[in-house]
C-alpha cells in the first residue's frame, strides 16, 4: 500500500466515509473531528456500506487540527456551509510539497484551498455518493461512491491527467473506491451542475422526488429549461461547451431512476443548512459577471435562500 | 330601493356575500346553489361581517339555473376553477336586455360571458374581498369588500364610464358596498396582477405569509421581478402603461399590512382547487402570444401546476 498519509477535514457523511475506506485499504489517515471526537477515539469509526460492513476500532482522531501531522494529501470534506471555518483549518496543515483534494459540491469549491496550498497543489474531486451520518462516527452508505477527480487551474484551463492525480486515484481505487479522471475539472464542475441545478432546487422548492418532478408536464419543462441555463451559463462565465444531449440524456436517466432524495431535500427536511450558496449562488454569479443573467437560476437561488432564511415553515 | 333582479351564479364566499349585501338592501335576489341548496332553502343564508353580522331568513334559492327567471344582472361569482360548467349555467339566463357582471379573479375573465349576453353587455368587478364559506349558507367576511367595477370591450379599449355602470354600482353602493368606477377594465386587471401574481404565486411555493416574504431580502427582490414582468407583459399585450412607481407603492403597502394570507395560499393549505390558469396562465400565454417571455413568470405558473397536481406534499 502506498505510503502517502491523508488528512480528512471534516469527517461526517463524505469524509467519514471515503476516509474509512482509505483507513480500512492501510493508508495511514487522520481524522479531524469535532463533537464525535470523544466517542471516535473510544470507539472507532463504523461503516455501514452497501458494499459491505466494516468497523475500525482504532482510528487517529484528533478534534484541534494542530494536533495533527504534515499529511501528504489534506481532503477537504466540510460542508461548504462551512466554508468559513476553512481558512482556520488549512492554514496549519499547508507544508511546501503536499496537497489539498477538495471533495465538495458546487463551483469555486478549490479557491480557499488554492489560496493556502498554492493554485497548482489543488485537485477537485466530484462525489457521487448517497450516504448519511446517522450516529457518533456512525456512518451509513447507501449508494454509489464514484468520484471524478480533475486538478485545479487558477487561469480555469483544463489540466489533462496529471501523474500525481493518477498516484492518489490509485489509492482510492485500492481501497475499493471507483475513480474516473477528469481532463477538465471545470467543465466536470458544471456538467454536474446542470443536473444539481434543476434536481436539488426543483425537490426542495416543490417537496417532492424526482420521480414526481419527472412525471409532471410542467416540472420536467422547468427542470429542461434550467438546465439549458446552466449549459448556457457554463458558456458565458467559463467557456465551456455542453452539447444539448447531455440534457436529454440526464433527463432519461432521471426518468429511469428510482424516486430520489437530492441532498439537498434531505438537508431541508432535516434541518440541517441547505449548500445554496455553492451550488446556486456561485454559478449565477459567474453567469452574472459574465454578462448572461439566467433569470430561472436567479429565481430558484432566491427560493431557497427564502426558505434556508424560514426554515419551520 | 332599486328595481332591478339579481341573479347570483356561486353562492360561495363571494357570490354569498355580495348577494348577501344587496339582498339585505331590498334587492329582488336570486341564488344558484349546489350543495347548500337544502340548507339555504330552508334556513336562509348568514353572513358574519367585520362590518354586521346578518341573517336572511328568507332567500330564493334555486338548484337548477332552469328555475330561475330572466334576472336584470346575471353576477358570476363561481371561482375560475369551475369555469367550465359557465356556458351551459348562463345560456338560459341570457335575454336580449340583461347583462352579465363578472366578479372573477384574472385576466380574460369577460369572454364566456362575452359570447353568450354579447359583447356591449358585460361588466367586469374586481373585488378586493377577504370572505370564506364556513359551513352551508354560512358566510363570514373577514375584511375589505371594495369593488372596482368596469365595462367590458371586446376590442380592449378602454369604456370609460357608462351610465349602465353606475346604476348597477348604485345598487352596490345602497347595499353598502363600496365601488371604485374603472375607466379602463383591461387596465385594472392588469394592475391587480401585478399584486396577485407575486403574492399568490409565492405564498403558495413558498408556504409562508406576505410579511415573511416582505421581510427577506431575495424573496422582496423576487417579488419585485415578478411585478416587473407583469408591468411588461401588460405592454406589451395589451399595451398598457403601468407606472414602475406603482410597483414601490404596492411593495410598501404589502410591507405594511398585517401578515396576510393570499386566497391561493389559503385554497392551497385547505386543498381547494387553485385559480392557476386565470391569474397565471392568461397573463403568461397573453405574454408569449404577444412575442414577450415572462420567464419568471412562466417558472411560478409551472412550479403552481406542478402543485396543483400534487396536492398530498
Amino acid at each position: 500500500m502506498t505510503t502517502r498519509s491523508y488528512a480528512i477535514i471534516g469527517t461526517g457523511a463524505l469524509g467519514g466515509y471515503y476516509g474509512g475506506c482509505l483507513a480500512r485499504a492501510g493508508c495511514d489517515v487522520h481524522f479531524l473531528l469535532r463533537s464525535d471526537y470523544e466517542h471516535v477515539r473510544e470507539h472507532g469509526l463504523m461503516v455501514e456500506s452497501c458494499f459491505g460492513d466494516f468497523h475500525l476500532p482504532q482510528v487517529q482522531a484528533y478534534n484541534d487540527v494542530s494536533d495533527m501531522p504534515a499529511c501528504d494529501v489534506v481532503i477537504v470534506a466540510l460542508k461548504t456551509t462551512e466554508n468559513g471555518l476553512l481558512p482556520a483549518l488549512l492554514e496549519p496543515l499547508a507544508r511546501e510539497s503536499n496537497v489539498a483534494l477538495v471533495l465538495q459540491n458546487g463551483l469555486g469549491m478549490e479557491a480557499i484551498a488554492a489560496d493556502i496550498f498554492g493554485a497548482e497543489r489543488v485537485l477537485g474531486g466530484l462525489c457521487f455518493l448517497c450516504s448519511n451520518k446517522v450516529g457518533p462516527g456512525h456512518i451509513r452508505h447507501l449508494n454509489y461512491g464514484r468520484i471524478a477527480l480533475g486538478e485545479y487551474r487558477q487561469n480555469g484551463e483544463p489540466a489533462g491527467i496529471t501523474p500525481w492525480m493518477t498516484d492518489i486515484g490509485n489509492d482510492f481505487e485500492q481501497a475499493g473506491i471507483e475513480i474516473i479522471y477528469a481532463e477538465d475539472l471545470l467543465l466536470a464542475r458544471w456538467q454536474k451542475l446542470v443536473w444539481n441545478i434543476p434536481f436539488n432546487g426543483l425537490t426542495v422548492v416543490l417537496r417532492q422526488m424526482t420521480d414526481r418532478i419527472m412525471a409532471n408536464a410542467a416540472s420536467r419543462e422547468l427542470a429542461e429549461q434550467l438546465m439549458s441555463e446552466v449549459v448556457d451559463a457554463a458558456r458565458w462565465a467559463d467557456n465551456r461547451q455542453i452539447d444539448p444531449e447531455h440534457i436529454q440524456r440526464m433527463l432519461e436517466d432521471t426518468e429511469q431512476m428510482s424516486p430520489y432524495k437530492t441532498s439537498m431535500m434531505l438537508d431541508f427536511e432535516c434541518g440541517r443548512p441547505m449548500e445554496v450558496e455553492s451550488i446556486f449562488g456561485n454559478p449565477y454569479r459567474a453567469a452574472l459577471n459574465a454578462g448572461y443573467d439566467p433569470q430561472r437560476l436567479g429565481m430558484i437561488y432566491r427560493q431557497l435562500k427564502f426558505l434556508e432564511a424560514n426554515r419551520e415553515a
